[in-house]
Order: C-alpha cells, then structure tokens, then sequence
C-alpha cells in the first residue's frame, strides 16, 4: 500500500532530519562530553574517576557518532537511494551496496569502541538490552548485505530468485532498520540514564540536549521509511525510478 | 510489496510471541517484583527505602504489565485483526476497533500508574526518553483512533476520503505502533539499569528475564508488521479477506 507521495519531497526531510541528529550528536560529544579520542592519555582516570569528570568520556564518545552518523544516518541514505537520487537504476544499485558497506564497516569500528572503553574502565560487557539488540542488528545487518551481494550484484541470482527475494530483502532490511534505530535510542537512553545517576541535571541542557538528539533519529528512521514507501501519484512527472 | 505468505501463518507465530512475552512480563513483576498492587499501605517505605527492597514496587508493576498486555499486545492484535480473523470485513472492522479503544484506555491507566508512581514515591516526572516517546505515542494513538473511527466506522467519510485516506492510516498506524515497542524496549531498559544501579546483578536471572522479555515484545511488534503487510500466494486457497 504505497503512499502516494513524491519520494523526492519526503528525501528532503530525511536529509534535513540527518543533518540535525548529526550536528546534535557533535554538539552533545564534542561540547558536553569533552570531544572524541580514540586514546586517553591518562588510563588511571578511566579507571578510577569515572563518571566524576566528562572529559574522562573523551573515549567512549566516538562510540556515539559512529553509531549515529556512521551506522544509522549512512544506512538510512543507502535505503532510500533508490528513491532519493536522479540517476540510472544501475548506478543507485552500487550507490546502495557502497553505502551500506561503509555504514556497516563504521558501525564495526563503532561497536569495537564500546568494548575498548568497557576493557578499559573496567565496566562488564555485553549485558544490557542495548548490547544485545546491537549485536543482533549488526550479524543480521551484515547477513543482509552479504545476501544482497550475492543475489542481486555478485555474481546475481537467477532472475526468478531475484524476483521472489526482493521483498524479503526489503521486508528484512525494514525490520533490521527499525531495530537498529530502536537500538539508538536504547543507547541515549542508557548513557543518559548512567549521567543522571552521577549528577548530570534530569531536565538540564545536557538531558534535553540527548533525548531531542534520539527523537530527531527516531523521526529520521521515520522519515526514511516513508521515502521508501513512497510511490509518485500518477501525472507527477516523477522520473527518478 | 507484500510477502507472499498466508497471513494466518505469520498470526500465529505472533500470537505465541504474545504469550510468551506476557507471561516472561506477569513472572518478572509478580516473582521478582513482589507482585501487583493499585496501593501499598506503607506510603513511608516506599518514599524512603525506595530501591532497598522488592517489596516496595508493587504499585510500580503495574505499569509494565498493563502496558506490555493491555496496550503493546491487544493493539498488535488489533493491527492484524483483518488479517489473522476468519470473519466478514464488517466484523473484523469492529473488532480492530474495540481492540484498539480497549488497549487505548488500559494504555491510558497504565501511565497514570507511572504518574502515582513517581508521585508518591518523589520521583520527577517525564524526563526520560521513555517517558517523553510514551506521552507522544499515547497521543498519536488516540489521535490515529478518533480519525479511523470518525472515517472509516461513524459517521464515516465519502468513499473517496476513504481511499485517500487508507493508505495513511496504515502507515501513520505502523508508524506509532514501530514507537510503541520502541519506547517499551526503552522502558524495560530504564527499570532494569535502576535495578541494576541498586544492587540487581547485571548477568543475574532477573535482568536476563527484563531483557528476554523485551526481546520478546519487539520480535511480537516484528510479527505484527510481518502479519500486516504478508498476502498469501495465488491458489493458497486464503478466503480470510
């Protein structure tokens, strides 16, 4: 049940929507968190005054924007490209399959910095809800690429198993989509959830700063599946499919 | 692009991912939680040994259990009553009503419990994430409810409205139902790191329980999606619609 709606107008949100996350997410990292680093000079304070300074989190920082912008934002572009972009079908297939690979590759390096920091301050991997649906969504994110790849791109299905696999590639990749936003926002949720318990304000700027930046993601993963469910109504003079 | 499965299969899958979260939930807040209870007759504990002992929540538990049951599962049985039912559109029309109104109200009390939760124990109100999403989804939910049935039931709009209308009613409707599992996840997340924060073992049974039973949620919203948007193959011999 497509909504009859220029794909292209709803792609306008989305970028504006991605744009805004992306510049929330910085601004939480960089001015409230003591900016990114993938090394800290001083280990010791990881360890022992965690929690007590922000610029101890300077590490654990790239974990966000990664994620975010890396993972979440370049992802949700990968989806719509083939209904955001003026150009030939060919040509949105590679733009689709890079983009996803970079996305994928960058919420890799984005989830190894969250087991370094944990390593590192002495703080237990793998227990929360948001560690666990992140692992699910980045093996079922990599699955899909890799299937995508072999039937669609490299070396490519038969014609009749593309057909009949194409609205499971889509179905899959929506519901890996929603969990990977889902998972997002766990994440601000948590790491605002631990701030609070340490004496950041419950409705100061830092708090407002981090749930306005989760529903401006929710609202892009949104936005990004109205794009994609999105047909031009007839006499649109749409012609970028 | 619809999947082409029969729906029913899917329904069932779904409603056995009801059950199980439903009873993961019912166990968690009755055995770990010290039960339910509208109210506690000693108000002094739970203001001050609030987190020290699990007999101190019951009036909070509540909250999970009429949310996940009564708004999270009879909504997502609404969802996909046209598909799951053997009826006569009228009737399956009526039923995605009343199910719908009926997880609308014990959706509603279940965030006043939250409210007399916080309000008798001197917790603040709607600061978190959860909280923020909840209060969005609840009035999306009811906005969504009083414009289905003001076009689609009684009075109903022009055949036309109707047709316009349908798709969007679909989409806006998966889209609050995507954030209703969202913020639940979110929810179960919260509770469980405050439990955790006061002493509930990180890898223990308890914490294991909170986060099955939201993966059991979210996998039962992933079956309602998958349940609403499959139609079953030509010469299934499906006569459900």
């Amino acid at each position: 049940m497509a909504i009859p709606v220029n794909p292209v107008y709803f792609s306008y949100v989305t970028h504006t929507l991605a744009l805004i996350s992306s510049i929330f997410v910085l601004v939480w990292c960089i001015s409230f968190r003591g900016g990114l680093a993938w090394e800290h000079p001083d280990k010791t304070l990881i360890f022992n005054v965690l929690l007590r300074n922000k610029h101890k989190f300077r590490v654990i920082c790239i974990h966000p924007v990664l994620m975010l912008i890396g993972f979440i934002i370049l992802g949700g572009e990968a989806i719509i490209s083939y209904k955001a972009l003026p150009f030939e079908k060919p040509v949105k297939k590679l733009i689709h399959l890079v983009l996803h690979a970079t996305a994928l590759i960058l919420g890799c390096i984005g989830i190894y910095t969250a087991f370094k920091y944990h390593n590192e301050s002495n703080i237990a991997n793998l227990y929360s809800l948001h560690s666990w649906l992140g692992m699910g969504v980045i093996v079922l994110y990599g699955i899909q690429w890799i299937y995508g790849l072999v039937v669609f791109f490299y070396p490519g299905g038969s014609h009749e198993m593309r057909r009949d696999s194409l609205p499971w590639h889509v179905l899959l990749g929506m519901f890996v989509y929603a969990l990977a936003i889902g998972t997002a926002a766990l994440g601000f949720l948590e790491k605002l959830t631990f701030l609070e318990n340490s004496g950041v304000a419950k409705y100061g700027s830092e708090a407002f700063l981090v749930n306005f930046t989760a529903i401006f993601a929710v609202l892009f993963g949104a936005f990004v599946f109205f794009t994609a469910v999105s047909q031009p109504p007839p006499h649109d003079g749409y012609s970028a499919i």
